[in-house]
């Protein structure tokens, strides 16, 4: 088995001299052959093993006796072990989330903070090519989409897994050769019955009745779909630079000249990747959703309310998918100073400027102005257009209702209301892209000026 | 169910007016509904349906019962019924073909000749949505790779399946609710047992103990992933007229130069459809061969032998993929005649034509020559090299051996066995693609002239 991990890492390029790995290690046979395993290949490879090792504080006696094997193991074999714990249930509890997840993200934080401190440049996990399997099947079966059945990358960001092209017997055979004692039933959290059932049920009988070496077929295929993904992916991602643009209110504006050139596949990846990023809960959106879209725009339809609170509305601007709500937020602009917006995206800054300098070297544009400095009551703050605002802008002789001003200007409905504007304790200032009030502006009798400036974060 | 199959039937545009369809007809609920649906919606679309039953001989007395069923339905909705009989199980020992796979074979041959004999356009089948997801889960365990996990095709070529969409229950409650009989034990043969456990055994398991709606998930996963398949097999096709070229022996070539450039994943296709088309039994190949050849490219290696005979070379023309195996064969070329070979993929043909039109019209190249007719000893006869041949080339002195001529003239080893040659009752004529022999060249006596022709088929 050690050749057969040894080709794996150098296949993968899993492993390079000077490298820094946190192994992974729950004192389960996996976890302990994979530790096991890299502390020989010290003679190999010059590079830096330690491990750690997670309490979940589930079952709470068994914990502390998982804990007490990991660091008799890593004694034995003079590696740094991190003890990591915490009361998952409770964890859970407060944040709402299920055992399995919340497990998941405290460990997956705990290693990453691990690295931060102690330089750690990879993560080593003893997922195992039964584990892939399980994980394909489990995928197939609840529908997470071709994404899903990629499986488990060998590679990917800082962690690695050396052995998933290594089966459970396997490694078990290998522990018993070398006499390498391991907890028999260190439990894995994630899907824990569901996931058993999948091992101890289903593919034992799937092997006896229809293909013994079921196993392998199931990898080979998450294998060649694994690369295929990457390239439509690839060229997903190219159309989605091309095709789509996001708004600083994170409304996403589809081109549908280029989208109806598009074959119904990339369409439907176009438009998952959108609802995708756009939805809260951050889920793969369901086919029927796709379907509903691709329909709205082939029947060159209106508008169509999702789930998610997503909206998707055509109009003259192509395609735009975003989320109904009212985002309502005020914030004051010091002098001096930048202030950043989440929603909609951007940061602001103001800076007394020279009327020398303002006068010699810049002109005013949409998203940089210059006001008198005082004619401005200060403080100035930064909110979203209310129903009813209005102001008296630039050379014009009386006020005008916004909402009826950017009608005139012809700005599409869907981007209105994610135009900010800076008012004083006098009123309206600037509407932000648009136009400044008429009664700051810098005129002959000016003598300081003030700079704002707007820009996407 | 109606309202949801007709729109099955025009978002995938499956029938049109003035169709004349085939319904596969054995008389279960799948082909019963459908039979009758389809009876139905002829008040809405112009078309003609008739019905062909398939008695297998498998299960005597039932099959004979299963048939008046058949007649008796057709009868009531004056429907044309075509009955097909063939004793299935002596035809698959004669064959050694398996039980399934000889009924498969047979009905769609049955069903492509009765679409000649009568012309129908469109063969309507019975399969839906259950059946689509037995068939991915079955593919998907057997190992039939990305391909069959398409599942099947709601179109293609004169085929179409109006209820893929439906589910199994719903037909069912369909027949129910129109009081219309079927045949309950109707089986399917194919794959009986093994699709039966899937249906009635791994389903039912998983909807409870993971996903109650599995088979959505599976179906929204294959029409996923058949579109993209398409796509990628577009770009493969496009790949192999680029890179591949087939040899008349049935050598395939590939040009290294260009495949290198792409992805593993379009290299591993590539090699995938060679190997495909090259095998007798028309499987795909393992993904460990694939693998094996990847390798033998990249590392630069020299040649290996694959199963099913196939032998994989390196040499200055690229990778080359053929079968291994001595092609004997030797024709007659009468005159006035043409013949042609299947390997390799050769017609010759052969006239006299006038000394004048020679001289004027034509010049002797690699595939067309011109003989002295008087100088032949008829009949002339078409074979393949065998060692030891010897000849006097045009303009030789004395004669050389066959094998080592085509070493002085470069032919790369594995292309010289697939050169046929002619002979007449004197001896070698013509060695094709390269040179006549010296004794029958046209020359300043020559009265009549016999010109011979050798193209692709």
């Amino acid at each position: 088995m050690f050749t057969k991990v040894f080709k794996t890492l150098n296949d993968n390029d899993l492993l390079k001299e000077n490298d820094r790995v946190l192994v992974a290690f729950s004192g389960g046979p996996d976890s302990t052959a994979l530790l096991y395993l890299l502390i020989k290949l010290k003679s190999k490879i010059a590079f830096d093993i330690s491990a750690v090792h997670v309490n979940h504080n589930i079952r709470k006696e068994e914990a502390l006796k998982d804990e007490k094997f990991c660091k008799k193991f890593c004694e034995k074999y003079k590696i740094t072990l991190h003890i990591v714990s915490e009361n998952i249930p409770l964890l859970a509890k407060k944040e709402k989330t299920g055992i399995e997840e919340t497990a998941r993200n405290f460990r997956l934080k705990s290693f990453e903070k691990l690295c931060n401190e102690y330089n750690y440049n990879k993560i080593a996990m003893g997922h195992h090519a039964d584990d892939q399997v399980e994980t394909v099947l489990f995928r197939l079966f609840r529908g997470s989409g071709r994404t899903g059945l990629k499986g488990m990358s060998i590679k990917r960001d800082k962690i690695i897994r050396p052995l998933l092209e290594t089966k459970r017997t396997e490694i078990l055979d290998y522990l018993k050769k070398h006499k390498i004692k391991y907890i028999e039933d260190s439990s894995n959290f994630e899907n824990y019955y569901q996931r058993n059932f999948i091992r101890n049920e289903l593919i034992p009988v799937i092997k006896k009745k229809i293909n013994p070496s079921v196993d392998k077929s199931i990898l080979n295929f998450s294998e060649s779909i694994s690369l295929e993904e990457d390239f439509l992916d690839s060229l997903t991602n190219k159309a989605v630079k091309k095709v789509v643009r996001v708004t600083p209110g994170r409304k996403f504006q589809l081109d549908l000249n280029l989208f109806n050139n598009y074959d119904l596949w990339l369409k439907r990846r176009l438009l998952r990747f959108c609802l995708f990023e756009l939805s809260r809960s951050k889920t793969m959106p369901d086919k029927e959703i796709i379907n509903r879209l691709v329909s709205l725009v082939e029947k060159n339809g209106k508008e169509i309310s999702l789930p998610g609170k997503i909206q998707a509305k055509l109009d003259n601007n192509g395609l735009i998918l975003f989320e109904r709500f009212k985002n309502n937020y005020q914030v004051e602009l010091p002098i001096g100073e930048t202030v950043s917006l989440n929603l909609p995206n951007y940061k602001f800054y103001s800076c007394k400027t020279s009327l020398n300098s303002f006068k010699k070297l810049v002109k005013r544009n949409a998203f940089t102005i210059f006001l008198d400095y005082n004619l401005i009551k200060f403080p100035i703050y930064i909110r979203n257009i209310n129903q009813g605002d209005r102001c008296r802008f630039l050379g014009m002789k009386g006020s005008k209702k916004i909402s009826n001003y950017l009608i005139d200007k012809k700005i599409p409905k869907v981007y209105r209301d994610e135009i900010p504007l800076l008012f004083d304790q006098a009123g309206i200032i600037w509407l932000v892209g648009c136009e400044i009030a008429d009664r700051v502006k810098v005129n002959k009798n000016t003598m300081r000026v003030l700079k704002i400036g707007c820009a996407r974060r």
